[in-house]
């Protein structure tokens, strides 16, 4: 990336809760970074009030009905008013976009991100489903196309904060850490009772519902161990889990000669997404600092994998490779979606995505219309579980 | 340093416990590393089995009265042999020394270690009284003659492998770990009674009898956070000091981003050591590995510096500076050794260093000659004291 004043930033989901802490990193340093454009799904009523304080280039609705809300709202403002997914993949490719931040919700990040990717912008990746269901494409395509790919998941910044100076000492391990979620202490049979309201409370990080839903359930981390396989070039043995309920500890590196490197701070997605736009620089910040004399305990534990089984089916789908991932994050879209509408319980979601795993028949090397494929068919396989 | 095969290494204080240690690196990989000089006080026993398995160019004892054991011992190997402090000092000039491993014990290793710096060696600093002493002559030396100093203190050493490719961002704070030593937990009337071998007793780490005592007193923990001063350019409230039992946290830097990166693992002095002669790469090693599981928990509390004076003194030293870390560093030496003979009391440490800095006049800008001759006085001031 070329060295300029100020990066241009294209922010792919700003309305939600990694888009939004992203502007509020911009609005500190409107010395180093200009927003180009913003997209959200749904969210006009916020985007609107996004585009007329930061004055994009571009603004991007996805659900096209919102179209003419959002066009007459800016009417007066100086900024573009697009409407589609077609229109959130183009506006990636904008001159002045040197970042991309693709923080939208599941697996639509993929097509944008490969667009970005062919226009060669930095990815500031916070959308974990892209390398999730498409990492070995991905990869291949940021190294065709000298896309740089940094990480904004706070475990995979750390990860990649702690290879900085490295990059030419293998790995021999990685431990992702993980706060446990609201039910670590909770036996296998009172997992059988969970409320909704129960797993939308999450202890440590406060995010959007997808997310929360499936750090309760584990599976963010198991699509966190696959996201780590492909942005570090890992084998499914060298990535292990450990439970750290104060979410200080981010995640820690083994390398060879045995040291281990561990990024720590409070737990504060600002400045993940502040490192991811700045690096390789790190910039002064008003964080809240983190103090050992606050947390004299820091706790590690083994993860129970009876109770988190959806860690233990990510793990044999790593192993597996080929469309198993696509197939598995799918299928835990809809379980979660039907979760969240209180039309399934929280241990059907390991049960519907290992059934449509059974159902569907393995690839070992799809291209990007077989991920399309697979994972339209994974979406209906699973709904008929429901 | 240029790039070859092997690295030719000199190791001064060989028969110590880091020297042993470094040794046992060496010969871990003896495609990568040569013994060129081995250096001991008097340990001669040692050092002739030393020399007869390494097969070093050269070796030199500091005390001359064993210099006829040693040449005869030697005499149908091809080693030559030396003897006397001028000798240590000369012997890091050989032109197959590639790294020079400061590993002797207090005070002794500064003109040496200047000689090598000259001589635009490498220096892996396991001698940290060079820096307390004499850090602002060091540093410009290193400048000068362009010499890498490469700290092998697990403290240090890790603070320096967390800045590995982050050298262009500045640091906003250290923390230095510390395990709080046998005294931890003791009331201040308990340490009023310390014995001696309570105080060589220390519970995470096996070292020499000097650091032993010193780590016991914390003054270890004050000449290393003055070592940091000089090592890291910081300013003493840029350094803080946190007591952490299990010594698996070895230090942690934190960014002006709020961001803190920490370096791990058992506690085992051949890491840092193989890390100070392999760096920027690290080496494939058998060293036994961290396991979360075996450490549960790991425990942060705050120094009580009532308990432990010798910590707030090398603060208050650091910030005058000047030639008064050479007389603290004098004083303790000979207070640590007056009670190695139990001559003085353990507590007693602490008042003979204060009594010491009282008497003897303040300098702002020593230079070499300056630190010999209140180093010298130091060490009769505070002999009138025990």
């Amino acid at each position: 990336m070329k060295e300029k004043e100020k990066k241009g930033i294209a922010i792919l989901g700003s309305t939600g809760s990694i888009g939004t802490q992203a502007l509020e990193v911009i609005e500190a340093h409107p010395d180093k970074f200009e927003v180009i454009a913003l997209t959200a799904e749904n969210n006009v009523e916020l985007l609107i009030r996004q585009a007329k304080k930061f004055k994009p280039d571009s603004v991007v609705i996805g659900n096209e009905k919102h179209y003419e809300l959002l066009k007459n709202a800016l009417s007066d403002d100086f900024v573009k008013v697009y409407a589609g997914k077609e229109a959130v993949s183009q506006i990636v490719e904008h001159s002045a976009v040197d970042i991309v931040l693709t923080a939208m919700v599941g697996y639509a990040g993929l097509l944008p991100t490969v667009n970005a990717i062919k226009s060669k912008k930095r990815i500031a990746l916070a959308n974990k489903e892209t390398l999730v269901v498409a990492g070995e494409l991905i990869n291949r395509l940021s190294k065709e196309y000298k896309a740089e790919i940094i990480p904004v998941d706070s475990e995979h910044s750390a990860i990649f904060q702690c290879l900085a100076g490295e990059l030419h000492n293998p790995i021999e391990k990685i431990y992702l850490t993980a706060s446990g979620g609201p039910f670590r202490t909770f036996s296998l049979e009172e997992m059988q009772h969970i409320k909704l309201h129960q797993a939308l409370n999450h202890p440590t990080w406060n995010m959007g519902a997808k997310i929360t839903i499936d750090s309760a359930s584990m599976m963010n981390k198991g699509l966190e161990a696959i996201e780590a396989k492909w942005l570090f070039d890992l084998k499914p043995e060298q990535i292990d889990v450990i439970i750290h309920p104060q979410s200080i500890v981010h995640s820690i590196v083994q390398f060879e000669d045995g040291s281990m490197k561990a990024q720590m701070g409070l737990p504060d997605m600002k400045l993940p997404i502040q490192y991811a736009l700045s690096f390789p620089n790190r910039i002064k910040s008003k964080f809240k600092r983190f103090n050992f004399l606050d947390y004299p305990n820091l706790n590690f534990e083994q993860v129970d994998s009876k109770k988190f089984r959806n860690l233990a089916i990510s793990f044999e789908v790593m192993k597996l490779g080929g469309n198993a991932a696509c197939i598995m994050n799918a299928a835990n879209e809809i379980a979660v979606e039907a979760f969240l509408n209180e039309k399934a319980g929280f241990m059907q979601i390991p049960e519907i995505i290992e059934k449509t795993l059974e159902k569907i028949e393995y690839l070992a090397h799809p291209n990007l219309d077989d991920y399309v494929f697979f994972d339209k068919k994974a979406r209906e396989i699973a709904k008929t579980f429901i």
